[in-house]
């Protein structure tokens, strides 16, 4: 088995030679500096695990998986300009670097490039794994629509939270682990099974996340402890909040929300503290360990031999007590 | 063979026919909404008429139709925002209506539709078609930053501004109708003769409107006379015009389009005077004629009966002399 380190630096110089047209350069070149400012090409690499698992030709997964990753960096575009982002990953989106007609269409033609990637697999397969490539597709822009919708309520459920980082998130790693498993010669039932594992996975690393933000160390953490907090982010955390606070908690809770005027940091402290009253730090662990769970439960029933599903939960394992 | 006219009111009945989910409202009620604003409906019915012409079966075409219409809508959608644009064929555009977020998430949305619709195609044929399609919505995406481009240049050549025209709007007529009748049952040699014929067509129908804008009858063009003088749009006229004027003409054209305060009115008549002097007309004219042509004489090569070939003369001679 392919160590994932090595399946990353295999993705890493894939993308650096994904070349594009051109003519006309405004329209190509933010898909080359997009994709140049990196990341840890986990959905990728993920493709590429899941072929070699069941035993395949990796090299036949390579544009596949690179469609992952010309997609997710579409999106990242277009979310870009909805959130009027300034820099991504200290780099300046290119909405500002171009302008925003042009992040616009350059994430059009993006899109389209990724089909034409995902397109390169052998014909037997061609339209399960781009029915595969539609449903994550469209679960992602679903799942960065509720997540905007979510900005503008009060009102959500645990459940809505639960069904948005789902779709905006983690279909994609079960997508991706879905269609390498069909390139590396899965059967249907275990390919749906890798897909389940990753999902559920997806939600509980996005419920770490969502932790971290509040309880993680900041020097492994590597973001600004309490960012969730400061932009009043709806994070499962803040949710299970405003749903157990009462009474004075809870008009606290919500003076705090609606007060933009606190100095950051006594923002941080002050919600830390409202969570700490409610338990909530358990709360989104119990929740957090349910998915982890639901994913270890599907990867036990793949038909794989025993070493290869260790390999799978060594690294869920792995995701899942990052920096913490 | 079936009238154009039923063709096109299939497709409006079928559009009208269209559901997307109902849930995120936000993501899916704009697709609804810019596909009711209908339009000629007029890719898709080629669409049509090519299966027609060949011998297939309608029906079979009717999904890959109405993803040329939906790949057509989401193209409008997102070039109404680039474009700034409050109105659409009198209604107002999606980003005016929701908001910009809106509608470059669901303009996203929108392509995937489109590819969803377009695979409902035969397994035989299923790579072959989303190539024409993935050719035909990237050259979409280039004209358009073509076009773009060419509002900030001076010095843009009619071999480009005919390659930006071709690709913003006869691939997809091409692409249309290869798709057609490659759904029909024809040779690969004859898709592509009609695919030629459709494009060169296309070209000649974009100069067309061009003159028309300038020498149209106002009653019967439907749009307001000059409105590309007025916003200095760089069409086959002006470019020409800018190609062939000389000494105190270049001059004179050069001070109004630089002038923001000419009134409307008078700044059509004195850039027409100058066409006039400079026999613009004639040579859009003869360029039209001239892909006219190139599209009768890949017409006269498909191999199809005559009767067929005179249908789609007749439809080709409907399109040309339109509302002169």
């Amino acid at each position: 088995m392919r160590k994932l380190e090595d399946l990353q630096d295999l993705i890493s110089q894939s993308v650096d030679k994904l070349t594009f047209p051109v003519h006309p350069a405004d329209l190509y070149e933010p898909l080359s500096y997009i994709l140049s400012i990196g990341g840890k090409r986990m959905r990728p690499a993920l493709l590429l695990m899941a072929c070699d698992l069941f035993g395949g030709d990796i090299d036949e997964a390579l544009s596949p998986a690179l469609a992952i990753e010309v997609f997710h960096n579409f999106t990242l575009m277009h979310d870009d300009i909805m959130d009027n982002a300034p820099l991504r990953r200290g780099r300046v989106t290119v909405h500002e670097k171009w302008n925003q007609n042009v992040a616009i269409l350059s994430g059009d033609v993006m899109l389209i490039e990724g089909y034409k990637l995902m397109m390169k697999v052998p014909n037997h397969l061609l339209r399960e794994i781009l029915d595969i490539f539609n449903d994550t597709a469209v679960g992602v822009c679903e799942g960065q629509q509720i997540d905007m919708d979510f900005e503008q309520r009060d009102d959500v459920a645990i459940s809505e939270y639960i069904n948005m980082i789902r779709l905006k998130t983690a279909v994609v790693l079960g997508g991706a682990l879905k269609i390498g498993a069909l390139i590396g010669g899965a059967e249907g039932k275990d390919a749906d099974l890798l897909c389940t594992f990753g999902e559920n996975l997806g939600i509980a690393f996005q419920l770490q996340d969502d932790i971290l933000d509040v309880y993680g160390d900041p020097e492994k953490f590597g973001k600004q402890v309490g960012g969730d907090i400061i932009s009043n982010k709806k994070t499962y955390l803040l949710i299970k909040a405003l749903e157990l606070a009462k009474g004075n908690t809870a008009a606290e809770l919500a003076h705090i929300l609606a007060n933009r005027d606190f100095i950051n940091n006594d923002k941080v402290k002050a919600v830390t503290a409202i969570y700490n009253s409610l338990d909530i730090r358990q709360h989104a662990d119990s929740e957090m360990q349910a998915y982890a769970d639901k994913a270890f439960i599907a990867l036990d029933a793949i038909n794989l031999p025993e070493e290869h599903k260790q390999y799978l939960r060594d690294f869920a394992d792995g995701l899942m007590v990052r920096d913490n």
